[in-house]
C-alpha cells in the first residue's frame, strides 16, 4: 500500500524494523542526527506528499531529545503534505507529572500532549499510559493498547503452579485483575503504609500467599525500589517464588543492580523501551510489542482508507 | 515591586545573577533538576500569584533540554496563577532552521516560536534575533534587541585607528552598516564564490583594507570555519590586524582550537551564551548583555504596570 509510510526516528530502531516487517513494508528513508552545536537536524529523503505517515518514537531517555526529534519530524512531514501524521509512541515519558500534587508543580504530561498536538499530529497509538487519564489531555483520537495480553500469554506458556498475581499498590490493582483473570489465578495487594512520619515503611500483604508462584506485574519499573522490596516482602511471607512483570523497563540509576540483588527470579519487560547492552542481565526476558503495535497500524489505517469513500 | 519576580534557568545562572542585581532585586527561588530517568522536575519556591514573571533562559547547548526546562517552567508558572509570563531569551536558539531550503525541511524556529506561545507565555525580550522575520513566527509580543551598541561601545573605547568593519558575508551587511555608523569607519564585504562546484571557494574582499585595521562582524560565530578564513585572507589581502566580534558565542565543536589558530587579534562575545572554562582562551573577550536586559526588563514592566490603569 503506496500511501502508508512507517518512519523511525531514534529511540527504538530494532522495535521500528520489526513493526515495518510486520506490516510487510520498509521503513520510510530519513535522517535524524545533530547539528555541530547540537540543534537536531532531520532530513526526509523521499516524498510523503499525499501518504498517511507512522511515526515511531518513545519519549524514553534520553527524553528531551527524543520529544524534540518528534516535534521536528511532525513539522517536516507537515510541510512536505503527508496527508496523516499518526504518531506511534510506544512509551509516553512524562506520564507520572499528569497532576498538581503540590503547589506550583507542572502538569508536563499535558504540556507534551499539548506541543505533540500543536507540531500537526492527527493521531496517536500508545500503550499503558502510567494514567489512562492522559487519554482526555489530547484532542485527537488515541488509541490505548494494554501490554497485558502479551505479558500474560508469555506466564500462560510458562505452566506455572498455585500462581498468585500481586499488584505493588492499590493504584495497580485494576491491570492486576485483568492479569489474575487471564492466568485464572487470584490477586494480591502490597499495602504500603508509614506508620508514622520518618519511620520506614511497612509492607502489607493482602492475600494468601503462603506456598504460592506471586506475578507481581505494573505498568512500568523505574529505579525498582518498590518492586524489589515487594519480592522481598512476598518471600519473607512465604511465597515459594516470585517473578515481576511491566510493560515499560525505564530502568534508571540504580535499578539493575537491586533487580540483580532480589529475590526476583525472573523480570519479564517489552520492548516499549531498548534495553542497552549494559541492562541485559539474565534474570531481564524481553517480549516484544511489534506485532500488537503492526495490527494497531494497520487496523488505523484501513480505517482511514475507507473514510476517503466518504470524504 | 512586589509584582515583578524573575527567575533564572540552568542555561544563563551568572547572567540572570547580574540580571536581577541590575533591576535591583533577587532571583525568585526555583529549583531545577532532574528525576533519575533524566525528566525535568520544576519546584517553584515560593508564590507567583499575581505577579508580572520574567524568566530568564537562552536556548544554547543543551538545546533540547533547555527549550524542555523552559516550556515546562511556563507550564507551572502559567498553573500558578502568576499575571504575565515573560521569556527573556538572550539566543534563540534552531534559529538557522527558519525556512526551506530544500524539500521536506522543518522550520523548526517557527515550531520553537509554537510551543513556547502554546506553553502560556505572553512576551518574549531576546536579541539578535538570525533572522529578524523570526518575530513573525509569534503572534505575541517580541521585543527584539541588538548587541551592536555593546560591541561598538567597546571597540570605540580601544580607539583603534584607520578601521573598516567587515560583514563576512552579504547576509550581514545591515550590521556591518550600523556598528561602522557608530565607529565612523567605513565597511567591507566578504563575497565568497565558488567558481565551479567541487572546488575550493574564493574569498573576494569587496572594499579597500590596504593597511586597516579590520573589524568582523557577525550574529553567531558557531564553528568558526568562515570568521577564521575571513581573517586570515583580510590579513593576506593587507589588514594590519584584524578583530572579530558577535553577540552569541556559539562555539561548537572545532571552533576554539580555529580562532586560536587563526589571525584574528581579538574575538570579541557577549554572555548571551555562557562561555565554559575551556573557551575561555586569551584572545576571546566576554562583554555583559545584563544592563541592556535588565533595561528592556524595567521598561516592559513598567508599561505592564501602567497598563493596569486601563483594565
Ligand atoms: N520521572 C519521574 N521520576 C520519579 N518520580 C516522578 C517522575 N515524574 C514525576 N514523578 C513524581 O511521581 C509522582 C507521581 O507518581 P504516581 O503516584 O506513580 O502517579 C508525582 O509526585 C511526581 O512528582
Ligand atoms: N545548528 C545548525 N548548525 C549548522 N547549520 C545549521 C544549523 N541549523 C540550521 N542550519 C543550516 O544553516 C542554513 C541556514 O543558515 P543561514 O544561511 O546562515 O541562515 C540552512 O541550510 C540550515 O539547514
Amino acid at each position: 500500500d503506496a500511501s502508508l509510510k512507517v518512519f523511525s526516528l531514534n529511540s527504538n530502531p530494532a522495535l521500528a524494523e520489526s513493526i515495518a516487517a510486520q506490516i510487510g513494508t520498509k521503513l520510510g528513508k530519513c535522517t535524524v542526527t545533530q547539528f555541530s552545536d547540537g540543534e537536531i537536524q532531520i532530513n526526509i529523503d523521499e516524498s510523503v506528499r499525499g501518504s498517511d505517515v507512522y511515526v515511531i518514537q518513545s519519549t524514553s531517555a534520553p527524553v528531551n531529545q527524543n520529544i524534540m526529534e518528534l516535534l521536528i519530524m511532525i513539522d517536516a512531514l507537515k510541510r512536505a503534505s503527508a496527508k496523516s501524521i499518526n504518531i506511534v509512541m510506544p512509551y509516553y515519558g512524562y506520564a507520572r507529572q499528569d497532576r498538581k500534587a503540590r503547589a506550583r508543580e507542572p502538569i508536563t504530561a499535558k504540556l507534551m500532549a499539548d506541543i505533540i498536538e500543536k507540531a500537526g499530529a492527527n493521531r496517536m497509538i500508545t500503550l499503558d499510559l502510567h494514567a489512562p487519564q492522559i487519554q482526555g489531555f489530547f484532542d485527537i483520537p488515541i488509541d490505548h493498547l494494554q501490554g497485558v495480553p502479551i505479558l500474560a500469554t508469555y506466564f500462560e506458556q510458562k505452566n506455572l503452579e498455585d500462581v498468585i498475581v500481586v499488584s505493588p499498590d492499590h493504584g495497580g490493582v485494576v491491570r492486576a485483575r485483568k492479569m489474575a483473570d487471564r492466568l485464572k489465578a487470584p490477586i494480591g495487594i502490597i499495602d504500603k503504609r508509614r506508620p508514622k512520619p520518618n519511620v520506614a515503611e511497612v509492607m502489607n500483604i493482602i492475600g494468601n500467599i503462603e506456598g504460592k508462584t506471586a506475578i507481581l506485574i505494573d505498568d512500568l519499573i523505574d529505579t525498582a525500589g518498590t518492586i524489589t522490596l515487594a519480592a522481598n516482602a512476598l518471600i519473607e511471607s512465604g511465597a515459594k517464588e516470585v517473578y515481576a512483570c511491566c510493560t515499560h523497563p525505564v530502568l534508571s540509576g540504580p535499578a539493575i543492580e537491586r533487580i540483580d540483588n532480589s529475590k526476583i527470579k525472573e523480570l519479564v519487560v517489552t520492548d516499549t523501551i531498548p534495553l542497552p547492552e549494559e541492562k541485559c542481565i539474565d534474570k531481564i526476558t524481553e517480549l516484544s510489542v511489534a506485532s500488537l503495535l503492526g495490527e494497531a497500524i494497520i487496523r488505523v489505517h484501513e480505517m482511514q482508507s475507507v473514510s476517503i469513500l466518504f470524504d
